[in-house]
Formats: C-alpha cells, sequence, structure tokens
C-alpha cells in the first residue's frame, strides 16, 4: 500500500483559503483520489475543543508558550487519530493550516523561538512533514480588507496588521528556506490564475 | 523583597491530600504567612479549562504526547499568570500538584519518555522548581479504596490499580533521586502522625 500524499493549505486571514481549499478537493475528486479533508487546530473532537480554547477571545492575557503547546496537543492529537491512519490507508490527506502556520504565527506573530517549535515538531510528528505546502501568498493589508466583512473577530483575527505581516514574513523565510517542500501561489492575481497554479501543484503530485 | 517559597502537594488517589492541604494552609495562616493556594492542572480560567478537556471522559482515545503537552500548556498558562507573579511579591504558593505529578502520571502512568518531560519543564518552567515537594505515599490500593465513594470516577480516577500503581513508583523514584527537594511522608499512619511530619517539614522551610 503506497502511503497517500499530505498537502496542507496556508496563508494569512483573507488569502481566500475556503474558496481554493474546494478548488482542491474538487479537482482531488474528478481525478478520483481518496482523499480526507481536515483542518488545524481541530480534526478530532479533543482537538476542536482544544481549537475554541485557542480562539476564544478572553480577559486573560494567554501565555505565548501555553498558546504554542495547546497547538501541538491538538496536533498530536490529530495525527494519532486522522492523518496518520489516513496516510497509511493509501488516502491522501488535505489540511487547512498545520505546522507551517504555527511557525508563522506563534514563531513569526507572537515571536517565539523557532528552535523551540522546532523541537516540538520533532517530538509530535517524527519523520513526518507536508509533501507540499500550498502557500497563499498576500500582502495582509488587503487580505485583512477582504476578510473584514466575515463576523466577529476571533482572538487571532482581532491582532494588529504588524502581526499578520510578520506572519506573512514567517512563511516566506519558511517557503524560502524549504523551497522544494513549498508553492507559493500569488494570491493577489485573479482567481482563475490562482487556480492554474494550484492545478499545476496538484498534477504534480499525482 | 525576597521571593516566596514554593510548596506542592503530591500523591495518588485517596492518600488525603485536600484534608492535608487544609492543614498546610491552616498552619501557614497562624503563622501569619501570605500566601496562595492554587491547583494543578488549573489555575486560571484558561488552566481550568485545560483540565476540564483533561478530566473528561470521552470516545476518543487520548494521544499520550497530546495529553502531556496539555498539562504543560496549563501550565505555562499558571506560571505566567498566578505563581510566578505571587513568589515574586513575596507570597508562598501551595500548590496542589505540579510537575512531579507530571512524571508520575505521565511519566510512570502513561510510559512517556522521562527525557520528554524533562525537556518541557525547562521550556516551561526555566529554573523554577518547587521549594519542597510534600510526597503523601500510600499503598494505591489502599488509596483507591479510601477514595472510591467520592462520585464519578474522571479519566484519570478510572484507570486500573497497576497504572495508580506505576504513578506511585514514579513518584518514589523521583523522591530518590532528588531527596532535598521532597519530603516523603507516610499516609499510612494516622492523619495526627502524617500532620506532626508535616508540620516538622514547614517548620524547616520558614
Amino acid at each position: 500500500m503506497q502511503r497517500g500524499k499530505f498537502i496542507t493549505l496556508e496563508g494569512v486571514e483573507g488569502v481566500g483559503k475556503s474558496t481554493n481549499l474546494q478548488f482542491v478537493t474538487d479537482w482531488l475528486r474528478e481525478q478520483g483520489i481518496s482523499f480526507v479533508q481536515t483542518r488545524e487546530p481541530g480534526g478530532t473532537p479533543l482537538a476542536e475543543q482544544l481549537r475554541e480554547l485557542l480562539l476564544a477571545r478572553r480577559e486573560e492575557a494567554v501565555d505565548p508558550t501555553a498558546e504554542l503547546l495547546m497547538v501541538f496537543a491538538a496536533r498530536a492529537q490529530h495525527l494519532a487519530q486522522v492523518i496518520a491512519p489516513a496516510l497509511a490507508r493509501g488516502d491522501w490527506v488535505i489540511c487547512d493550516r498545520f505546522t507551517d502556520a504555527t511557525y508563522a504565527y506563534q514563531g513569526g506573530g507572537r515571536g517565539l523561538d523557532r528552535a523551540l517549535i522546532a523541537q516540538l515538531e520533532q517530538t509530535v510528528q517524527g519523520e513526518l512533514r507536508p509533501d507540499k505546502v500550498l502557500l497563499l501568498d498576500l500582502d495582509p493589508e488587503v487580505g485583512l480588507s477582504r476578510a473584514a466583512n466575515t463576523g466577529a473577530a476571533d482572538r487571532f483575527e482581532s491582532e494588529q496588521l504588524a502581526f499578520f505581516q510578520r506572519v506573512r514574513a514567517a512563511y516566506c523565510e519558511r517557503a524560502e528556506a524549504f523551497p522544494e517542500g513549498y508553492a507559493v501561489i500569488d494570491a493577489g492575481v485573479s482567481l482563475e490564475l490562482v487556480q492554474q497554479q494550484l492545478r499545476r501543484e496538484l498534477e504534480q503530485l499525482v
């Protein structure tokens, strides 16, 4: 049995992740590829409860290390219950955000030590890494203005522009450091052009 | 300003932790020592929410590494919000369970690597360690029969005897490895004798 491919979709608020996730899963269905669509933080009942705790706006200042450990706790659960079994039985896994988001949000955004993130990544994932990270890249100023109308902001969405600029910069650093594992897709062009790029990346993975 | 003392109370189910915690705090009050009484996992609104997720019995098998990371996430939050500020302003902190419980329950009970626990301890606590761990030691078979009548069992309480025997063994290993930081108190004797031992340990800390 061949292990399935592990694809993650990444990007800051407003890059069009939902629309393009739909495009990716439609494409996989057309190809007759069996896949699991999931998200982080989340993907299991416990991990979704951790997501709620992470996103909730609260009076209490959340310690950045506590936030980081909650993210990796949810990931350990998600891997054990969903991702690893799916890949092992040959399904593809399409995940809305994964560890690159941790490097971007907790590393870039919150300023946590990248070496600590790498240590937790190793502890929780062992050798497992995405086969391809589809990074939808866009100026956060444009992204935030697109995302502004979609309901009450959660604890991350309520951050300031400078936070999202650090997040984007960290994503781009990761893509430069690991060019073979990343597809950086300009999300500032028309949806048709974005999806042309996505299709090309997916075709290379089959 | 002198830093306050950091005292933790440890032991398996049924050793009499609540009763003896009350004794410790009564004694501190008599001495006019200003203190904060708290517990783990918990001690802040977010950390208490993590406690609920940890204790809840669930259909889903909980990945041991996920459990460990949730425990340390709650600890990071508790340290930042409650323990470190209290010690810094000179208050004593009396905590119902702390990192020794992690070595005992997740290390001994679940069989997780002690080196991983030590790494997380260093990440979350830096150099902070309890000034004294008051370990109430008792044969788990006796402890569990004492604890049996106190309501519905949580996810830990519903473990089997062998689990608690591993927990106790791990506590005792810790006490042997760090004799200066531990007071091992035989909880199988009369309450009066237990509290004589507790008083002696407390007097040495003042």
